[in-house]
């Protein structure tokens, strides 16, 4: 992709800043170290992090790996091959990999299912290798260590073996690549057996806890909607459709249909982030959509590209695509930070409070309103990474018909013999020029997607008249080496209502530009109005830099210092205020500007003075 | 209180069910045994529960204690006693009772402050005997135990000595409340260097934990507002209160009934529920008031009482009992079910789901939507035991003025020389007729609570004239005995409209009537009616059994079968369906008939079709 585009910009600094970032955080905080312990024989010693730190480290050689297919470079190669090193100095010798269960002084392995994570960081371990060969090193140290691993995780649980299944799914999806990837079907079947073991209660739950938390309360194939912990969720969502489309096991695949139709419809924000509740980080019930407290993990925007792209491939749905080109704007673009050295975890589309400082330490609480360099649960920094760089994954699809172009992002793309060169400044110009520089065959069909927010598009072939498509896909026939079409889509800023059983922006509306979801900052708002007394006017927005102007309106509603309760026997009747204009950026580049209070979701003012 | 009226009705409820119910669990569990275990030095063998569960034990000693003041009954006090002996034989030479630190293959006393709640335990222990020796046995055992417990606290916590404090405070107001009782200057003083520590970030946080959690974040003297986990910011602000006012200490005073203002003004439930959040049962930001979602644990809500009362007594402000009125009815009634032996932990004000069957086991989660017997952390069900037993102390308050009636329930009540009877069925009807039967000198005034929602209150003395009142307080001067006063309130159902900040509930309203806020519950509604579609109309609500009629209309809102998104690019208008008439009934009864959705605001049908 273009170094200067959207994506293309995030791609490089992900490359120059965060890959080292996040090495060096582990290496400070010993989670490296640990690996080299075992090697040793000296875990005794101590062991630093949570159960799940050698996760990081294996989504940060996941992203290190499509990085070097992306953009090879020799120091990232070399520490990549060291970092593998160490990695598989660890490795016991039957093909067990972990540093937290089975070594003197530790826990028996797989003595606690529930908690202990150690299926889910093997499972990074072979998305990493998983990646190391699809980008041209199938005989890599990584690989190698990676079979091993499955091989152990294959004798260990197989059929007839330990009937259990990792308290945090990922090893699913991760057993259903690498089958694929290195053409082994045990891992294939053996995911399989994951799939079909969970939502049986086999789990010990912990205190305060709930089988549901695990999606271990009902059978993949009978549940109706996503819930309990979100990333979970998603992640053995991801394995599902591909257990379901490798064995054809079509009732499984429609029931994980049926699920993401009830959770995008019911449990999903605007933002296409997923994840209501802090408290586990889970799903909320069918419309509880708190635009304050919204977790929005970003890792569970990663996770829903996972199942989105998955469903996508074995069906063609556009639905698929629309909401991965959502979640990728609005929730993992938003969670780096300009520098690519910090991170939002949260993603909420409210912040009440403005956050008094930039942090520079171990954030311990995964709370919105500020990026931070790292987490004491530090998933997201490691995920953004891997997403980025593998990013162009997402963009094409190519089968037997043609060539289908999903995201729009600027440079050269590749895949089945098919090379695109896109130009764009797609999302800040709705203009897209497409030229085919190669095409496997003659007078194949170029599938473009037309997102369903616009109404209006046109399209052109070849300097050829402009014809109006509707959203969904429009068809480019007989396209060769050499064709040129260009894609006009309206960037006019749009005003996007909720549903009415959303209770928690009832009466609010949200303004969103293209793809992008915008946001009001207070940073942004004339001396002495509060965030809290802003109304949208009917007046319509207009386009503005990168966001859109809005008519707003004030109003006075503190009438609370007589210190008595915040209800009333009569509807409130804010004094009215001022009109003025109102400049609201895109969402994923709120809080760049120091602290700050933002809203998505802005109450309408008919319906704050019906 | 009269047996059968609304509160004396719980009160034999709670005697008669709620104590054994309590009792048998804590058995049941090996709550008793650990006493038993410490006191054998067989520790090793095992404990059980929490670390914070002699709590428990010593709530229900504290509600039994009560309970026999109130009506003595010689079960309970054989029980009792027993009970006593038993705790008593646990506590170690030097004064400390606790069964989970500091004895063979236990970790160090205090090794844990943050967590360990050691102190918090002992600090319910000094309440029970605060009990004890308030209902006329200020030697009895309990007595002796708590007095060496709480030496034993000034000698290791001392100035000069250990330099710290409680995560989970309580120590605070119980050392206060025992100073006054047992007449020990030390304690209080113990006690005003607990809340003078607090707040200067001593405590260790745990693992994505914040010091704000344990209000270790701030002074006590500097706060502005309630933060952290509920219950805990609650009985340490009643501590300081204590503390402020026997230290004469005007500054800690006013610092804590400015923190009240706020948090109630911005940070309370129409029930009078306080907690937003699931996540660390705690405070929100101002106006973060989900009601799907609100916590509003029933011991936040004990706690709450405590705090407002303390406020009053020093301030006579009737704020105070206007809230501890609204928390009473609407908290702490909410919490028992009709059996004494099902209890909520979480009160909601939104129940999206109904479940599916009443709980007969441990409830692993602080879930609303239905009453558990018994919870994992089960500090609920004697927090409520102690309030009822010890309701009446709410209900008067004498100085040399006067008396002041604060409560109404039915019954005979006394404080300070004054006899007053009663009768009344409120709030099932609005007239409360008050006969002095005795008053401790002539002619002296008698004051009565009008509450803030009682526009349009008459009082009549002595069978004369009715005179309008205004909601505050009414005085009658020149009470004797045989003085007869009525007081008529108004009982029509009102509409509450919430304050526009909160966004949660913008465009809904609520029915009250009298003290109580009531609800709609899914059982009321017509076959085929979803909770979801329901909108509140313009036309009054009537009064209809002890809750009301609404008229109200229904919604086709179910667009999304498509699968996408929730979001449109235009205003919802549902589609208009029937007219007919609800019954709310009061909040504290929903969920008695089986599983229910239930919704306490309701959104307004002008605002949905804005």
């Amino acid at each position: 992709m273009d170094a200067e585009g959207f994506w293309g910009h995030r791609q490089t600094t992900n490359a120059r800043a965060t890959l080292s970032h996040c090495r060096e955080w582990m290496d400070r905080l010993g989670w490296l170290d640990n690996f080299d312990r075992v090697a040793d024989g000296a875990v005794l010693d101590g062991r630093t992090g949570w159960v799940f730190s050698d996760s990081e480290v294996y989504k940060l050689l996941e992203a290190m790996a499509w990085e070097l297919g992306r953009a090879p470079e020799d120091e990232l190669a070399a520490t990549f091959t060291a970092l593998v090193a160490r990695v598989a100095r660890a490795q016991d010798d039957d093909g067990y990999l972990g540093t937290a269960f089975g070594h003197p002084g530790q826990a028996p392995r797989y003595s606690d299912l529930s908690m202990g994570h150690e299926l889910y960081n093997m499972g990074h371990l072979l998305q990493a290798a998983v990646a190391r060969s699809r980008t041209g090193h199938p005989h890599d140290l990584l690989v190698e260590v990676a079979r091993r691993a499955a091989d152990h995780i294959c004798r260990e649980f197989g059929e007839g073996a330990r009937d259990g299944v990792c308290g945090h799914a990922e090893i699913e999806v991760a057993l259903a690549e690498a089958g694929r990837a290195f053409g082994e079907r045990r891992y294939l079947d053996q995911a399989r057996l994951f799939v079909e073991r969970r939502g049986r209660g086999s789990l010990p739950v912990p205190p305060l806890q709930s089988p549901e938390y695990f999606q271990d309360d009902v059978p993949v194939r009978e549940a109706h909607v996503l819930r309990g912990h979100a990333v979970r969720a998603l992640y053995l969502s991801a394995g599902a459709v591909d257990v379901a489309v490798d064995t054809g096991d079509d009732e499984l695949l429609v029931a994980l249909e049926r699920q993401w139709r009830r959770t995008v419809g019911r449990r999903t924000y605007l933002t296409g982030g997923m994840g209501s509740r802090h408290q586990d980080e889970g799903f909320g019930d069918d419309w509880e959509l708190p635009a304050d407290r919204a977790y929005c993990e970003t890792c569970a925007g990663v996770a829903s590209v996972m199942f989105s792209w998955r469903l996508f491939l074995q069906t063609g749905d556009v639905r698929y695509p629309d909401l991965i080109e959502r979640t990728l704007f609005n929730v993992v673009a938003t969670s780096p930070g300009e520098d690519g050295r910090s991170f939002f975890y949260a993603n909420p589309l409210h912040q009440r409070d403005a956050v008094a400082s930039a942090l520079d330490g171990v954030n311990p609480r995964a709370e919105g309103g500020v990026r931070a360099p790292w987490f004491e649960v530090s998933c997201c920094p490691t995920n953004v990474a891997r997403t980025l760089a593998s990013l162009s994954a997402y963009a094409l699809a190519a089968d037997d018909d043609g060539l289908t172009v999903l995201q729009y992002a600027a440079g050269v793309v590749d895949a089945d013999g098919w090379r695109l060169r896109i130009d764009t400044r797609y999302p800040a110009e709705g203009r897209v020029a497409i030229t085919v520089r190669e095409a496997p065959k003659d007078a194949a069909r170029l599938r473009l997607r037309v997102p369903a927010w616009a109404e209006g598009a046109v399209v052109a072939v070849d300097g050829g008249p402009g014809r109006s498509v509707r959203p969904g896909w429009v068809d480019v026939d007989g396209a060769v080496a050499g064709t040129r079409v260009v894609l006009e889509l309206p960037l006019d800023p749009r005003v996007t209502f909720p549903d009415e059983r959303i209770d928690a922006v009832r009466g609010a509306a949200a303004i969103e530009r293209g793809p992008l979801v915008l946001c009001l900052e207070s940073v942004d708002l004339p001396d002495g109005v509060s965030l809290d007394d802003v109304r949208l006017t009917s007046v319509p927005p207009r386009p503005h830099a990168d966001g859109a102007r809005v008519t707003v309106t004030t109003v006075r509603s503190d009438h609370s210092s007589d210190g008595g309760l915040p209800y009333r026997p009569g509807p409130t009747r804010p004094e009215g205020g001022g009109t003025f204009e109102a400049d609201f950026v895109p969402y994923h580049r709120w809080a760049e500007r120091g602290p700050s209070r933002m809203r998505v979701f802005v109450p309408r003012e008919a319906a704050a003075s019906s």
